[in-house]
Protein backbone atom coordinates (compact mmCIF):
# COMPACT_ATOMS: atom_id res chain seq x y z
CA UNK A 1 0.00 0.00 0.00
CA UNK A 2 1.39 3.31 -0.97
CA UNK A 3 2.35 6.06 1.09
CA UNK A 4 0.39 8.46 -0.79
CA UNK A 5 -3.03 6.63 1.10
CA UNK A 6 -3.74 4.58 -1.89
CA UNK A 7 -6.06 2.04 -0.61
CA UNK A 8 -6.34 -0.36 -3.21
CA UNK A 9 -5.95 -3.65 -1.23
CA UNK A 10 -2.63 -5.32 -2.52
CA UNK A 11 -3.95 -8.68 -2.81
CA UNK A 12 -6.34 -6.42 -5.95
CA UNK A 13 -3.63 -5.04 -6.92
CA UNK A 14 -1.17 -8.64 -7.51
CA UNK A 15 -4.35 -9.99 -9.42
CA UNK A 16 -4.70 -6.59 -11.60
CA UNK A 17 -1.04 -7.32 -12.53
CA UNK A 18 -0.89 -11.46 -12.35
CA UNK A 19 -3.96 -11.95 -14.82
CA UNK A 20 -3.55 -9.35 -17.82
CA UNK A 21 0.20 -11.23 -18.16
CA UNK A 22 -1.24 -14.62 -18.07
CA UNK A 23 -3.80 -13.75 -20.61
CA UNK A 24 -0.93 -12.16 -22.92
CA UNK A 25 1.45 -15.53 -22.60
CA UNK A 26 -2.19 -17.35 -23.60
CA UNK A 27 -2.73 -14.94 -26.63
CA UNK A 28 1.15 -14.71 -28.04
CA UNK A 29 1.72 -18.55 -27.86
CA UNK A 30 -2.04 -20.42 -28.40
CA UNK A 31 -4.08 -17.63 -29.87
CA UNK A 32 -6.94 -14.83 -28.98
CA UNK A 33 -9.15 -17.88 -28.96
CA UNK A 34 -7.80 -19.46 -26.06
CA UNK A 35 -7.94 -16.31 -23.98
CA UNK A 36 -11.53 -17.68 -21.98
CA UNK A 37 -11.45 -17.06 -18.34
CA UNK A 38 -11.15 -20.75 -17.39
CA UNK A 39 -7.94 -21.02 -19.53
CA UNK A 40 -6.61 -17.94 -17.58
CA UNK A 41 -7.84 -18.25 -14.51
CA UNK A 42 -6.16 -21.78 -14.36
CA UNK A 43 -2.79 -20.59 -16.24
CA UNK A 44 -2.79 -17.32 -13.48
CA UNK A 45 -3.83 -19.22 -10.44
CA UNK A 46 -6.61 -17.34 -9.43
CA UNK A 47 -10.38 -18.33 -9.46
CA UNK A 48 -13.11 -18.10 -11.99
CA UNK A 49 -15.38 -15.78 -9.96
CA UNK A 50 -12.07 -13.36 -9.42
CA UNK A 51 -11.37 -13.00 -12.82
CA UNK A 52 -15.46 -12.17 -13.64
CA UNK A 53 -15.00 -9.66 -11.20
CA UNK A 54 -12.55 -7.48 -12.73
CA UNK A 55 -12.83 -8.51 -16.41
CA UNK A 56 -16.38 -9.49 -17.06
CA UNK A 57 -16.27 -10.43 -20.71
CA UNK A 58 -13.85 -12.04 -22.91
CA UNK A 59 -13.43 -8.87 -24.52
CA UNK A 60 -12.36 -7.23 -20.94
CA UNK A 61 -9.45 -9.76 -20.51
CA UNK A 62 -8.46 -9.37 -24.15
CA UNK A 63 -7.67 -5.74 -23.44
CA UNK A 64 -6.18 -6.22 -20.44
CA UNK A 65 -3.66 -8.19 -22.29
CA UNK A 66 -2.80 -6.14 -25.16
CA UNK A 67 -2.79 -3.19 -22.83
CA UNK A 68 0.80 -4.31 -21.99
CA UNK A 69 2.38 -3.72 -25.15
CA UNK A 70 2.32 -0.12 -23.85
CA UNK A 71 5.13 -1.21 -21.51
CA UNK A 72 8.47 -0.76 -23.55
CA UNK A 73 11.92 -1.07 -22.28
CA UNK A 74 13.74 1.43 -25.09
CA UNK A 75 17.33 1.20 -25.29
CA UNK A 76 19.71 3.64 -24.19
CA UNK A 77 20.43 6.52 -26.41
CA UNK A 78 24.23 7.61 -27.16
CA UNK A 79 23.78 10.94 -29.52
CA UNK A 80 24.87 9.33 -32.65
CA UNK A 81 22.32 8.60 -35.16
CA UNK A 82 23.01 5.72 -36.72
CA UNK A 83 23.82 3.52 -33.63
CA UNK A 84 20.44 4.82 -31.95
CA UNK A 85 18.32 4.05 -34.80
CA UNK A 86 19.77 0.61 -34.92
CA UNK A 87 19.46 0.37 -31.21
CA UNK A 88 15.48 1.02 -30.85
CA UNK A 89 15.32 -1.63 -34.12
CA UNK A 90 16.65 -4.24 -31.76
CA UNK A 91 14.85 -3.25 -29.22
CA UNK A 92 11.50 -3.45 -31.19
CA UNK A 93 12.82 -6.91 -32.57
CA UNK A 94 13.42 -8.34 -29.08
CA UNK A 95 9.73 -7.29 -28.02
CA UNK A 96 8.81 -9.94 -30.87
CA UNK A 97 11.11 -12.30 -30.10
CA UNK A 98 10.61 -12.70 -26.41
CA UNK A 99 7.33 -11.50 -25.86
CA UNK A 100 5.52 -12.42 -29.21
CA UNK A 101 4.54 -8.50 -29.88
CA UNK A 102 3.87 -9.17 -33.69
CA UNK A 103 1.18 -11.56 -32.94
CA UNK A 104 -0.39 -9.01 -30.42
CA UNK A 105 -0.53 -6.49 -32.91
CA UNK A 106 -2.25 -8.81 -34.85
CA UNK A 107 -4.80 -9.46 -32.81
CA UNK A 108 -5.22 -6.08 -31.85
CA UNK A 109 -5.64 -5.45 -35.79
CA UNK A 110 -8.13 -8.01 -36.05
CA UNK A 111 -10.31 -7.50 -33.03
CA UNK A 112 -10.00 -3.61 -34.24
CA UNK A 113 -12.80 -5.18 -37.27
CA UNK A 114 -15.37 -4.11 -34.39
CA UNK A 115 -14.31 -0.66 -34.14
CA UNK A 116 -14.46 -0.33 -30.17
CA UNK A 117 -12.96 3.36 -29.16
CA UNK A 118 -11.49 1.85 -26.34
CA UNK A 119 -9.29 -0.46 -29.27
CA UNK A 120 -8.07 2.51 -31.34
CA UNK A 121 -7.50 4.71 -28.31
CA UNK A 122 -5.23 1.51 -26.91
CA UNK A 123 -3.48 1.40 -30.68
CA UNK A 124 -2.74 4.72 -30.26
CA UNK A 125 -0.80 4.58 -26.88
CA UNK A 126 0.95 1.94 -27.81
CA UNK A 127 2.06 3.61 -31.12
CA UNK A 128 3.41 6.77 -29.18
CA UNK A 129 4.75 4.73 -26.63
CA UNK A 130 6.69 2.19 -28.93
CA UNK A 131 7.94 5.39 -31.41
CA UNK A 132 8.83 7.92 -28.41
CA UNK A 133 12.57 7.50 -28.08
CA UNK A 134 12.95 6.72 -31.85
CA UNK A 135 11.48 9.68 -32.74
CA UNK A 136 13.78 11.95 -30.16
CA UNK A 137 16.36 10.36 -32.06
CA UNK A 138 15.28 10.93 -35.72
CA UNK A 139 14.22 14.74 -34.71
CA UNK A 140 17.82 15.49 -34.67
CA UNK A 141 18.20 14.10 -38.09
CA UNK A 142 15.19 15.51 -39.99
CA UNK A 143 11.63 16.93 -39.35
CA UNK A 144 8.07 17.22 -40.54
CA UNK A 145 7.28 14.47 -43.14
CA UNK A 146 10.44 13.20 -43.72
CA UNK A 147 10.25 12.53 -39.84
CA UNK A 148 6.76 11.18 -40.40
CA UNK A 149 8.46 8.29 -43.11
CA UNK A 150 11.43 7.85 -41.54
CA UNK A 151 9.56 6.58 -38.39
CA UNK A 152 6.77 4.11 -40.66
CA UNK A 153 9.70 2.72 -42.61
CA UNK A 154 12.00 1.54 -39.71
CA UNK A 155 9.33 0.28 -37.58
CA UNK A 156 7.70 -0.75 -40.39
CA UNK A 157 10.07 -3.03 -42.16
CA UNK A 158 10.74 -4.50 -38.56
CA UNK A 159 7.06 -5.39 -38.11
CA UNK A 160 6.35 -6.50 -41.80
CA UNK A 161 9.56 -8.88 -41.40
CA UNK A 162 8.06 -10.74 -38.44
CA UNK A 163 4.16 -10.92 -40.17
CA UNK A 164 5.28 -11.32 -43.54
CA UNK A 165 8.76 -13.15 -43.62
CA UNK A 166 8.45 -15.20 -40.53
CA UNK A 167 10.79 -13.45 -38.73
CA UNK A 168 12.13 -10.04 -37.70
CA UNK A 169 15.22 -8.58 -39.41
CA UNK A 170 18.88 -10.00 -38.62
CA UNK A 171 21.58 -7.29 -37.89
CA UNK A 172 22.83 -6.88 -41.44
CA UNK A 173 19.60 -5.98 -42.50
CA UNK A 174 18.51 -3.60 -39.69
CA UNK A 175 21.89 -2.01 -40.26
CA UNK A 176 21.53 -1.44 -44.30
CA UNK A 177 17.63 -0.10 -43.75
CA UNK A 178 19.39 2.23 -41.29
CA UNK A 179 22.08 3.58 -43.75
CA UNK A 180 19.36 3.56 -47.02
CA UNK A 181 16.97 6.21 -44.49
CA UNK A 182 20.03 7.98 -43.24
CA UNK A 183 21.27 8.65 -46.49
CA UNK A 184 17.64 9.62 -48.24
CA UNK A 185 17.34 11.98 -45.07
CA UNK A 186 20.89 13.79 -45.38
CA UNK A 187 20.86 13.68 -49.65
CA UNK A 188 17.23 15.47 -48.75
CA UNK A 189 18.86 18.02 -46.58
CA UNK A 190 21.64 18.70 -48.35
CA UNK A 191 20.36 18.92 -52.03
CA UNK B 1 -16.31 -26.19 -66.56
CA UNK B 2 -12.91 -26.34 -68.78
CA UNK B 3 -12.42 -27.37 -72.17
CA UNK B 4 -9.31 -29.49 -70.22
CA UNK B 5 -11.75 -32.09 -69.18
CA UNK B 6 -12.18 -30.48 -65.54
CA UNK B 7 -14.16 -32.91 -64.09
CA UNK B 8 -15.37 -30.37 -60.53
CA UNK B 9 -18.75 -30.03 -60.41
CA UNK B 10 -19.47 -26.66 -61.25
CA UNK B 11 -21.89 -26.62 -58.15
CA UNK B 12 -18.91 -27.44 -56.05
CA UNK B 13 -16.66 -24.95 -57.62
CA UNK B 14 -18.78 -22.32 -56.75
CA UNK B 15 -18.93 -23.30 -53.21
CA UNK B 16 -15.33 -23.34 -52.80
CA UNK B 17 -15.22 -19.70 -54.41
CA UNK B 18 -18.40 -18.05 -52.25
CA UNK B 19 -17.82 -19.91 -48.94
CA UNK B 20 -14.03 -18.55 -48.46
CA UNK B 21 -14.94 -15.13 -49.34
CA UNK B 22 -18.15 -15.18 -46.83
CA UNK B 23 -15.48 -16.51 -44.36
CA UNK B 24 -12.73 -13.57 -45.70
CA UNK B 25 -15.68 -10.59 -45.03
CA UNK B 26 -16.74 -12.03 -41.65
CA UNK B 27 -13.17 -12.21 -40.47
CA UNK B 28 -12.15 -8.64 -42.03
CA UNK B 29 -15.59 -6.75 -40.61
CA UNK B 30 -16.42 -8.78 -37.21
CA UNK B 31 -13.28 -10.50 -36.07
CA UNK B 32 -12.34 -14.26 -36.54
CA UNK B 33 -14.16 -15.21 -32.97
CA UNK B 34 -17.36 -14.46 -35.71
CA UNK B 35 -15.92 -17.33 -38.24
CA UNK B 36 -17.54 -20.31 -36.99
CA UNK B 37 -19.85 -22.54 -39.98
CA UNK B 38 -23.58 -21.63 -38.50
CA UNK B 39 -22.79 -18.05 -39.31
CA UNK B 40 -20.49 -17.88 -42.47
CA UNK B 41 -23.29 -20.82 -43.68
CA UNK B 42 -25.95 -18.28 -43.75
CA UNK B 43 -23.69 -15.38 -44.87
CA UNK B 44 -23.13 -17.56 -47.92
CA UNK B 45 -26.50 -19.35 -48.34
CA UNK B 46 -25.20 -22.43 -48.10
CA UNK B 47 -26.34 -25.28 -45.45
CA UNK B 48 -24.20 -25.99 -42.47
CA UNK B 49 -23.45 -29.63 -43.37
CA UNK B 50 -22.08 -28.37 -47.19
CA UNK B 51 -19.64 -26.06 -45.04
CA UNK B 52 -18.46 -29.08 -42.96
CA UNK B 53 -18.21 -31.22 -45.97
CA UNK B 54 -15.41 -29.51 -47.38
CA UNK B 55 -14.11 -27.40 -44.20
CA UNK B 56 -14.76 -29.68 -41.25
CA UNK B 57 -13.02 -27.34 -38.63
CA UNK B 58 -13.70 -23.70 -37.66
CA UNK B 59 -9.55 -23.71 -38.76
CA UNK B 60 -9.79 -24.74 -41.69
CA UNK B 61 -12.44 -22.11 -42.77
CA UNK B 62 -10.18 -19.58 -41.62
CA UNK B 63 -7.46 -20.92 -43.65
CA UNK B 64 -9.72 -20.81 -47.01
CA UNK B 65 -10.66 -17.20 -46.12
CA UNK B 66 -6.78 -15.97 -45.50
CA UNK B 67 -5.73 -17.83 -48.73
CA UNK B 68 -7.81 -15.11 -50.73
CA UNK B 69 -4.54 -12.77 -49.86
CA UNK B 70 -2.74 -14.27 -52.36
CA UNK B 71 -4.74 -13.10 -54.96
CA UNK B 72 -3.18 -9.44 -55.81
CA UNK B 73 -4.28 -6.79 -58.26
CA UNK B 74 -0.97 -5.12 -58.96
CA UNK B 75 -1.16 -2.14 -60.42
CA UNK B 76 0.62 -1.50 -64.05
CA UNK B 77 4.47 -0.91 -64.46
CA UNK B 78 5.86 2.27 -66.66
CA UNK B 79 9.01 2.06 -66.49
CA UNK B 80 9.84 5.12 -64.27
CA UNK B 81 10.77 3.62 -60.66
CA UNK B 82 9.19 6.09 -58.32
CA UNK B 83 5.81 5.98 -60.28
CA UNK B 84 6.16 1.88 -60.05
CA UNK B 85 6.86 2.49 -56.29
CA UNK B 86 4.44 4.57 -55.63
CA UNK B 87 2.09 2.66 -57.57
CA UNK B 88 2.53 -0.72 -55.61
CA UNK B 89 2.60 1.22 -52.11
CA UNK B 90 -1.37 2.61 -53.24
CA UNK B 91 -2.22 -0.68 -54.33
CA UNK B 92 -0.95 -2.46 -51.10
CA UNK B 93 -3.05 0.43 -49.53
CA UNK B 94 -6.06 -0.25 -51.60
CA UNK B 95 -6.06 -3.98 -50.48
CA UNK B 96 -6.14 -2.67 -46.96
CA UNK B 97 -8.97 -0.11 -47.63
CA UNK B 98 -10.86 -1.98 -49.72
CA UNK B 99 -10.83 -5.49 -48.74
CA UNK B 100 -9.08 -4.98 -44.71
CA UNK B 101 -5.96 -6.69 -45.61
CA UNK B 102 -4.75 -5.61 -42.66
CA UNK B 103 -6.77 -7.51 -40.25
CA UNK B 104 -6.40 -10.42 -42.10
CA UNK B 105 -2.85 -10.36 -42.10
CA UNK B 106 -3.59 -9.56 -38.43
CA UNK B 107 -5.60 -12.37 -37.76
CA UNK B 108 -2.86 -14.58 -39.95
CA UNK B 109 -0.14 -13.14 -37.26
CA UNK B 110 -1.99 -13.94 -34.16
CA UNK B 111 -2.93 -17.38 -35.85
CA UNK B 112 0.32 -18.37 -36.22
CA UNK B 113 0.76 -18.75 -32.30
CA UNK B 114 -0.01 -22.08 -33.09
CA UNK B 115 2.97 -22.85 -35.41
CA UNK B 116 0.54 -24.78 -37.76
CA UNK B 117 2.91 -25.75 -40.95
CA UNK B 118 0.36 -24.93 -43.30
CA UNK B 119 -0.40 -21.34 -42.08
CA UNK B 120 3.60 -20.46 -42.41
CA UNK B 121 3.24 -22.03 -46.21
CA UNK B 122 0.35 -19.59 -46.69
CA UNK B 123 2.10 -16.89 -45.47
CA UNK B 124 5.37 -17.15 -47.65
CA UNK B 125 2.48 -17.41 -50.72
CA UNK B 126 0.95 -13.91 -49.68
CA UNK B 127 4.40 -12.54 -48.90
CA UNK B 128 6.04 -13.71 -52.70
CA UNK B 129 2.80 -12.43 -54.45
CA UNK B 130 2.55 -9.29 -52.50
CA UNK B 131 5.94 -8.08 -53.73
CA UNK B 132 6.64 -9.85 -56.78
CA UNK B 133 6.02 -6.82 -59.04
CA UNK B 134 7.68 -4.36 -56.32
CA UNK B 135 10.69 -6.44 -56.28
CA UNK B 136 10.62 -6.59 -60.10
CA UNK B 137 10.91 -2.43 -60.03
CA UNK B 138 13.75 -2.36 -57.23
CA UNK B 139 15.60 -4.59 -59.11
CA UNK B 140 16.10 -1.77 -61.86
CA UNK B 141 17.63 0.17 -59.11
CA UNK B 142 19.22 -1.82 -56.70
CA UNK B 143 20.21 -5.39 -55.79
CA UNK B 144 21.12 -7.80 -52.69
CA UNK B 145 20.60 -6.74 -49.41
CA UNK B 146 19.70 -3.06 -50.34
CA UNK B 147 16.56 -4.28 -52.44
CA UNK B 148 15.42 -6.88 -49.36
CA UNK B 149 15.80 -3.67 -46.87
CA UNK B 150 14.21 -1.69 -49.84
CA UNK B 151 11.06 -3.99 -49.89
CA UNK B 152 10.77 -4.48 -46.42
CA UNK B 153 10.92 -0.50 -45.65
CA UNK B 154 8.23 -0.02 -48.27
CA UNK B 155 5.52 -2.50 -47.54
CA UNK B 156 6.53 -2.13 -44.12
CA UNK B 157 5.54 1.47 -43.60
CA UNK B 158 1.82 0.66 -45.52
CA UNK B 159 0.87 -1.98 -43.38
CA UNK B 160 2.52 -0.28 -40.29
CA UNK B 161 0.47 2.37 -40.66
CA UNK B 162 -2.70 1.00 -41.12
CA UNK B 163 -2.18 -1.25 -38.04
CA UNK B 164 -0.58 1.56 -35.81
CA UNK B 165 -1.49 5.10 -37.16
CA UNK B 166 -5.20 4.23 -37.65
CA UNK B 167 -5.17 3.94 -41.58
CA UNK B 168 -2.30 3.10 -44.40
CA UNK B 169 -0.39 6.53 -45.03
CA UNK B 170 -2.06 9.02 -47.45
CA UNK B 171 -0.34 9.65 -50.89
CA UNK B 172 2.23 12.89 -49.92
CA UNK B 173 3.63 10.21 -47.34
CA UNK B 174 3.85 7.82 -50.20
CA UNK B 175 6.02 9.86 -52.35
CA UNK B 176 7.93 11.24 -49.13
CA UNK B 177 8.42 7.29 -48.43
CA UNK B 178 9.80 6.33 -52.17
CA UNK B 179 11.66 9.56 -52.30
CA UNK B 180 13.38 9.18 -49.03
CA UNK B 181 14.41 5.30 -50.25
CA UNK B 182 15.60 5.91 -53.90
CA UNK B 183 17.78 8.79 -52.61
CA UNK B 184 18.98 6.76 -49.88
CA UNK B 185 19.70 3.84 -52.40
CA UNK B 186 21.21 5.88 -55.17
CA UNK B 187 23.95 7.90 -52.85
CA UNK B 188 24.90 4.37 -52.31
CA UNK B 189 25.61 2.98 -55.97
CA UNK B 190 27.03 6.55 -56.40
CA UNK B 191 28.53 6.79 -53.33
Amino acid sequence: MSSRGDRTDPRVARTRDDVPRAAYRILVDEGADAVTHTRVAEAAGYAKATLYTHWPTRTDLLHAALSLMTEVDHASVSGDPRADLIGQMSGFRSMMEDRGTHRALGAMAELSAAGSPELAELRDRVAAEGERVMRGVLADVTDGPELEAAALMLNGAVLYAAMLHGGPPDDDTIATIVDVVLRGLRASRDG
